[in-house]
């Protein structure tokens, strides 16, 4: 069904009202994961050598994603992080330590294979698919802007950062480039992103969402000192102050405080649970598109899988609303996907257990109160 | 030195001052980790496309094997798991919920491959090595218990889990047996172990090292019911009454609350200090040694690597007091190494971070205030 959806609907055509259906389309096609899948995968589990449940979050996620493969014996085939790429007008505020031109010098850097997430998902055996939804920069090929939507978004410290239907542009676009990784034969996403200045909209996001003041989710982003922080925080008061944005319509949410990387990847987000793919959670950014998502329709939090929790304070904040903890404490704030990353193999050895592992039958391992705890 | 050592002192002959003597030796060849190669890989990391220390514990990490290396340019050759096994008299006070003929049961499973840390041993690459250093039961074939110092400790209940000379020969058995993995190439370690009824001499331990009381730093184990954890509680009290060990004697605290495959890790742990190789700390028992060979010398603490935060409280109690604290909360608690091996990948993906990512300087990524945080 979502192929074809992707097939007839031209993203750059079509109008918004066409573009807002195609949307409902895919947040209506999620479904609850399977939970007859996910009490097979318990049984194999208690059937191992071990106390009951004694594994803990590899358990976890080994139910998890038989319950979202709808098997007691989920595979994982492949695995890819999906990094969007965008630019921010209110960078022009001065809330971010870097300038904007780093966004495009990352992403060519993700091209060559030198960046953090190259490294990491090489060494995890996953692939990096980065999209440039909307950089402020030109990019050499021309080609490489096929799926940019405008070149980065306008100052939310001013006024929204894009159209409605530009929002919705983004979102299919992140749905688009998730079902063809999925078509690919990638069946664990997670998800990734570049795009300095991008920690302000993500606060922005999660603070009209789960009403927490900017303060408890406003963090230093690539470096900001004190009195930047502060002022940081000001314009954030001031973009929602000024935008309004509608807590009980995310997308509303997204066109007047968002950005377009953070657009796509609540579109992959969706899309990768609608087609019972699993998507592991990055840091902040990844977990204010991830409550967008969740706003969208509860049900795609049962199919995300959190990593680390970032330096970012307000990735906690948003996924505490989901009610998600994270698992990593790693001190990380780069992005990019790079704490995602990490849980590649942690996923990969879920399953390996319940595979591979003896049961209590096959080896003579006594059970006593051992198993049944 | 240290293999010169192994060759001359037998551990079954040697009386229990050259079994002391040959300790100290180890104790004494700890040498503080190399900070100019720490130096280097931070100037190393720095350079790299990224906010200054923005991968946090990955960071961290590269910079401790540097230092444990005294290169600025280290490398993993080789990982393995030293799982060490041994048995409880303690047991016979209903300490715990799963019957002794579990600990050769599970022992048998893992030389099978078919435990849990052979399958995420496997998944990482790492080796695991298994050895019995006083399991109750007998094995077959006999050589299995070449190593064996005694059939399980003492019932710490009513007296001494072993005499001082039996502590020694478990220890430098230990020492024996990573100075042998280290020989054979591997030079980053995990401590793994099995024995039914071991939390509760774990617990003891870094009670007696901490202060804290029993009940903050005693669990449930492999799945103790309430009532059944106050009893265990009460009997670690216990043994501490009548036995009275002596905190500022490491060996005494080991001899008579401690366990025989406690006192391979602590060896392990010394010896892999002196021969510059880090160890990846598991759960609480692997904890409690380690504590030990912090007592022993503080300085083996800078060669150790925390792995996760286990189910059994004490373990946090015993990082402390070492100034660590764990990073995977996965809410484990099945102990063989099963927790340290999850992060095998992760101290290579450190390095590799170091030896992969792209640089500032050949990447052409602007620096701004990016670079210097």
């Amino acid at each position: 069904m979502n192929k074809e959806l992707f097939q007839k609907l031209s993203i750059k055509d079509a109008d918004e009202k066409e573009l807002e259906l195609a949307l409902n389309e895919i947040v209506n096609a999620i479904q609850k994961p399977d939970e007859a899948a996910a009490m097979g995968m318990e049984k194999r589990l208690n059937e191992k050598i071990k106390p009951t449940r004694s594994l803990g979050v590899l358990e976890d996620i080994a139910i998890q994603v038989a319950a979202i493969q709808a098997t007691p014996y989920p595979k994982i085939k492949g695995k890819a992080v999906l990094l969007m790429a965008g630019d921010h007008g209110v960078v022009k505020e001065g809330v971010s330590a870097a300038p904007q031109e780093v966004t495009v010098q990352l992403f060519y850097s993700y091209l060559n294979g030198g960046g953090g997430i190259n490294i990491l998902s090489n060494h995890a055996g996953a692939e990096v698919i980065s999209t440039d939804i909307g950089m402020a920069g030109p990019l050499n090929p021309p080609e490489l802007m096929k799926n940019r939507i405008k070149n980065g978004t306008d100052n939310i410290g001013q006024g929204p950062a894009m159209t409605r239907k530009e929002a919705l542009q983004a979102m299919l676009t992140g749905a688009k480039i998730a079902s063809d990784a999925i078509g690919s034969g990638y069946n664990l996403l997670a998800t990734g992103e570049v795009g300095i200045g991008n920690t302000t909209p993500s606060a922005a996001i999660i603070s009209v969402f789960t009403g927490c003041s900017v303060e408890e989710v406003a963090g230093s982003g690539t470096g900001l000192k004190d009195d930047a922080l502060a002022h940081k925080q000001s314009i954030i008061k001031k973009a929602i102050e000024i935008n309004k944005p509608n807590p009980n319509d995310p997308i509303d949410v997204l066109t007047k405080v968002g950005g377009l990387e953070i657009a796509a990847i609540v579109g992959a987000i969706l899309q990768a649970s609608a087609q019972n793919v699993p998507t592991i959670l990055d840091g902040v950014i990844s977990s204010a598109a991830a409550l967008v998502a969740s706003k969208l329709n509860p049900l795609t939090i049962e199919y995300m899988i959190t990593s680390h929790c970032s330096e970012e304070k307000g990735e906690l904040v948003a996924l505490g609303e989901m009610g998600l903890e994270p698992r990593l404490f790693f001190n990380m704030r780069l992005g990019e996907g790079t704490g995602a990353s990490l849980m590649f193999p942690i996923v990969e050895a879920a399953i390996k257990v319940a595979d591979e592992m003896a049961t209590f039958e096959n080896s003579g391992v006594s059970t006593g109160e051992f198993k049944t705890k």
